[in-house]
């Protein structure tokens, strides 16, 4: 097994209702990785940072055993950085700043030896980034895409080409409507999956998520959770373990996959307990086995 | 086993995005009435209307074995008349007219022989009247209880008394949000459990159910609806196949409970596909176990 992921690593200053924290590890590529790399191995990680990340965060990624070969250290350059702040309700954060700097001008570079991932992980970046790192693949068992609104807004045709080479894309309800200005999410589910993935997946927050093949549906519960304390990198968090679960088993019946979604709900549901990778990095196996079948009797009935 | 309702009769004007109708049968207790006679019998249905109420609909209830002597026709009444108008996204509504009839003096009375109803279903009426009614009731074994933001905004004290006598509270997101002025919804379900009711359904739509006990919670999903015709009265016969299924089952543990929050979730799926009543007096046994078994086909995985 293998899994190649491609997206952004970033300085994050997060500012919620009980706390707040300044250059924390984040970005896309961060979160799918650390998240994946508690089911599977070797994780490839291809994305740009500025000579000003921190030593300590690059040391946190190998000590999870993920491959950086494929991370670019721009010398003199300054590593992306965003500033958010989430208010009262947790749903509804305003960016406060975001400085491209080095990522401004990324240019995915595969290394050679990566190029046969068993998984390939687009996450949510430039949509004309993601087919510049379609065209470096040469074979891969299943591709998983991220995507947002700035891209559907802004990047429309590209992501549709993105869309016709993917096998899952992964995006929020209220992208779904925005793709497709489809009210109905069932309805809007179809249209997109007729735009190109084989397989679909509707986050959905706090009510969990919709996995779509051709003929069949699958909704997944959310973890009832409290409180959260930080959503940051929730989404990427998702299609790390997700993805990260899928590749381990090597086994991709719809039965699989609707694991592989709640295993993608789980790591999530740990995400936002703490401030930004922080919970990623101190789970255990036994962790995730037990949440995911919280997961499982959450949603259980019986016909009697 | 026997089921009491108490609610709302009324004729409705509905108009939608698709069609629209005129002096349809609507009102709580008749949603709730007939969702519950595909699963239990006696159900004494307490009401009133006018002398305008017509016969073709006295006749439709009692077609479905609903008892309807607790039906009070008031001699140069008129009926309860609502008359609503839904968006294109159907989650939207407008109250075109409300003219309360003969309903603004309504003053429920149990008819002797009904004191003791296996089970209460207290439809979505002012909590003064819900207490009036709970205080008729000598005996009975589970009392359920519809109500809704007018209720909270105006006459939130009753309420409070209501909700101490009652064994199942349902009501909606927006509704828990408002009577705990708590965003979380999980933090939100365990304040209004504090208020009295041993089991808490908060209906999300589009979204599914949650049903909390003490200490537990059941997620239900949602009936993947590419089209919804008219939503007028899902909510009402949630309630009736939810209380129908426990009635006739007689089984009020935690399991079945869950089973009777998706037999609800089943007969409003069912509802909103055509106008008023008007699917819930075409149904079969047959259409509704295949249907709730589609739910559990929705939201089954396994942990391999």
């Amino acid at each position: 097994m293998s899994l190649l992921v491609v997206g952004s690593v970033a300085l994050d200053n997060v500012e919620t209702p009980f706390d707040k924290i300044e250059n924390a590890l984040g970005g896309s590529s961060t979160y799918i990785s650390l998240s994946a790399s508690y089911f599977t191995a070797p994780i490839y990680l291809v994305g740009v940072v500025g000579e000003d990340f921190p030593k300590e965060h690059i040391d946190l990624l190998q000590r999870f055993g993920i491959d950086i070969t494929g991370l670019e250290i721009i010398e003199g350059g300054k590593t992306f950085r965003w500033g958010g702040k989430y208010h009262y309700d947790l749903n509804v954060r305003d960016t406060l700043f975001t400085e491209l700097g080095v990522f401004e001008n990324f240019d995915p570079k595969i290394p050679e030896s990566q190029r046969n991932p068993d998984f390939l992980v687009l996450g949510n970046i430039d949509p004309a980034l993601q087919l510049k790192v379609l065209d470096q693949i040469e074979s891969t068992k299943f591709i998983v895409c991220d995507t947002m609104n700035l891209w559907i807004e802004n990047k429309l045709d590209e992501l549709k080409e993105v869309m016709k080479r993917v096998d899952v894309l992964i995006i929020n309800d209220s992208e779904a409507r925005l793709l497709t200005k489809e009210p109905n999410l069932i309805k809007s589910a179809r249209m997109i999956r007729e735009m190109g993935p084989k397989y679909l997946i509707i986050k959905k927050g706090e009510h969990g998520a919709l996995l779509f093949s051709e003929d069949k549906i699958f909704s997944a519960p959310a973890y009832p959770l409290e409180s959260i304390f930080d959503p940051t990198g929730a989404g990427d968090t998702f299609a790390g373990g997700f993805a990260g679960y899928l590749d381990s088993t090597d086994d991709l019946s719809f039965e699989n996959i609707k694991r592989a979604v709640i295993y993608g709900s789980t790591m999530a549901s740990f995400c936002v307990e703490k401030f930004s990778v922080q919970r990623l990095t101190e789970l255990t196996k036994l962790d995730i086995r037990e949440r995911f079948l919280e997961f499982l009797e959450l949603s259980r009935f019986n016909e009697k």
